[in-house]
């Protein structure tokens, strides 16, 4: 509507009061919307308003259609298609403890599948999967396509960073909601999310969306309404597309933080690990493997028998990565114990996950280093007998100062109930959706 | 939450989360996010956000009252103790042909008050009285605190650009709530309103509230409200405050630009002008000059013998501007006339401010030029009586490529009804607050 905005075919201005009155965006709009961002027309002030405004009236499925397609355009496309094999990858919504693409990756490509797994940072209470496998030695996040094309083709899965040219208007965006409260938006994390995903040129792909406390969205009901969102997103994009629903509201498995995790992983993958790990592995493993047309495929076999292990093996050499070295260490530890005998009947994800944060193996901004060492070992879970001055949990850090704050933020989050109480938890898995 | 803020006080994001759910934030809350926001920790992304919770989910008294207080704190306060006058300031919400304050100012100054008027430039499609006042040939808006306790002391009336030292944090909100649609937000126009007014170091302060299409608050009621915050703000603060609501359904007077509202200024000044243009002039002066103990100041009388003239002159020379060189002219104009005889029966204020803005009179960015002879002059106004072909209003502008997107902003804002039609129009004061 501005005269020195003629040559523009829109006012940010606006949109933006659309939508915060509780408009509706036409394709149009956000086509414009979206290119003019990438283009830095649109500054990220404006952005962030418009975000908090999504997060707050909503988008029609359309303008979440819209707004996805419209990322996918800001950037380049990756193709497979020569590579001569089925290609899948799976995405999770993030939660605490949440190293399943560790073990999942391998797992699924040693059934001769390629999985072009492109992952990020961790940013807030959830850990990112590059951090994670950053803890080991000499591995190395960053691959050229061509580096990323001749590991699918050799070793089967490739973990490694989105290049900057995938879906650049969301790289901004996203980075954005982290500092600006607008996380929570489901049209934003939906089009974040399968903007990226097909871009990144997967045949198919299987969703783990997280509901709980310790997951993005608390609330069955939006989590839900979340993977049906992004399962329609990826369908009507051509890409086989189907969701699990799974609970968040305890920690998975029992390390929380970078090495340790890593090394739960390699628990997973030599036939072991906690049951809650190798139960969700196994279930995407699953899922992904009837995808690409392996509905049968027996995947407790491939970990039991180390073929699993091997392509994680080969996946970590190929990367720079060095898959004997010893992980790091934290200097420091702090075990809490049982304060009396009973059964371990809560153990809320949320409080854990911060508190591990705040020992250091995550970051609170972007440019934030993360400390591999830190983090907590659990020594129960809900459910499990207890006996007085047994170790509940430890905390690990290089320094000790971080122990107040992490024990400030897991306060009141467990409860030992008197012996013989049941514990009642829902399935892991409690819902497919595709 | 975050490790790395553990400095500060509080986490921002923790601040946007709690006022994007609806709750309240804690005065300590106010003070560290505006004091955050100065010292630049707090980016103005993460304010953009805020400011559209705040603009959707709302402030409640006590909230508006603090971030006032904390805008304040931000920057100097000024103080005009020793000028040895009473002083008395005015304030406009804004509104299409809105030149009050430029007969207002040299009239209240001409029976011996100080009036210290900071104003600002234009943005959207309310024009900005210093935009006006630059189009006399030497005129210049930046003085510096001693220049302007000078020319409150010698001449009275000032009007001129408030200093960076003055609230800066308001300065930074205001420039970012206008590119972000977050502009109508009671409780931040309340506060940077009154933030400035008050560290300006004026004793009283006279509203003026306008309401209708033309105004911010086309809405009566939110009219009101912001008025009675306000008063509210100013009283507490102890400033004696009053408030007039105003009608701004119909552009005021004839000219609506910048050098044409000028003209008409001096008409006013002149004991001429349109008849609106002086009723609210002399309503405005009459409460001004009330509230500085001069409640049966004779102002019709200082508008007939010029007395506010030589006062208007004075004030322009002290600003380096030729109050009789010819004022600019524009390239091009377009008259459009009326294509049947009757009633002007409608004639609406917001497209013909955005038509004016379309012209060159407004800018779209801060930083843009304002083309100082484009605008609009009205040769007819609601209830006047016109023939078929008689001029309704003209447009200038440099460059007559711009005729077309400004007469499609005015398509269909006026109205001629038959002859004899009665045009009801409420009072133009419609109530008094304070």
């Amino acid at each position: 509507m501005t005269e020195n905005q003629a040559v523009e075919a829109f006012d940010v201005v606006d949109l933006i009061r659309t939508k915060r009155d509780g408009g509706e965006l036409s394709t149009s709009e956000i086509d414009w919307l979206i290119d003019a961002y990438t283009r830095r027309y649109v500054a990220d002030e404006q952005m962030s308003a418009l975000a908090m405004a999504i997060l707050i009236r909503g988008m029609s499925r359309r303008e979440i259609r819209d707004m996805t397609l419209a990322m996918i355009a800001s950037g380049e496309r990756m193709d497979f298609g020569g590579l001569g094999k089925r290609t899948v990858d799976k995405h999770s919504t993030g939660g605490v403890g949440d190293k399943i693409t560790l073990p999942l990756v391998p797992l699924v490509a040693s059934f001769g599948v390629a999985v072009p797994q492109l992952s990020g940072r961790g940013l807030g209470h959830t850990g990112g999967t590059l951090d994670k496998l950053e803890s080991i030695p000499g591995w190395r996040a960053d691959l050229t396509n061509e580096q990323m094309f001749a590991q699918l083709r050799d070793v089967g899965g490739v973990i490694c960073a989105a290049g900057t040219g995938l879906a650049p208007a969301d790289k901004r965006l996203y980075a954005l909601r982290d500092i600006t409260g607008t996380v929570e938006a489901i049209p934003l994390i939906a089009s974040s999310i399968m903007s990226k995903k097909i871009a990144e040129g997967t045949e198919a792909l299987v969703l783990d969306v997280k509901f709980g406390s310790g997951a993005f969205m608390t609330d069955y009901a939006k989590a839900e309404e979340l993977a049906r969102t992004m399962v329609e997103l990826g369908t009507d994009a051509g890409v086989a597309t189907s969701a699990l629903l799974t609970d968040m509201n305890v920690p998975l498995g029992l390390a929380i933080g970078n090495a340790n995790e890593v090394r739960e992983s390699v628990e997973v993958l030599s036939g072991g690990g906690p049951a809650d790990v190798v139960e969700l592995t196994i279930a995407l493993a699953r899922e992904m493997l009837a995808l690409v047309g392996q509905p049968d495929a027996d995947v407790e076999a491939a970990l039991a028998d180390g073929r699993a292990m091997d392509s994680w093996r080969a996946a970590i050499i190929a990367q720079g990565g060095d898959p004997d070295a010893p992980l790091p260490v934290a200097r420091e530890s702090h075990t809490v114990t049982a304060d009396r005998s009973g059964v371990l009947s809560r153990q809320e994800a949320l409080p854990f996950g911060i508190a591990a944060w705040r020992l250091g193996a995550g970051r609170a901004r972007q440019q934030d280093p993360v400390l591999h060492a830190a983090g907590i070992d659990l020594h129960a879970k809900p459910g499990d007998e207890v006996v007085e001055g047994q170790p509940l949990f430890t905390l690990s850090a290089d320094d000790d100062s971080r122990f107040e704050r992490a024990l400030a933020a897991v306060d009141g989050a467990w409860e030992i109930a008197p012996a013989g109480t049941v514990v009642e938890r829902g399935p892991l898995v409690r819902q497919r959706i595709g």
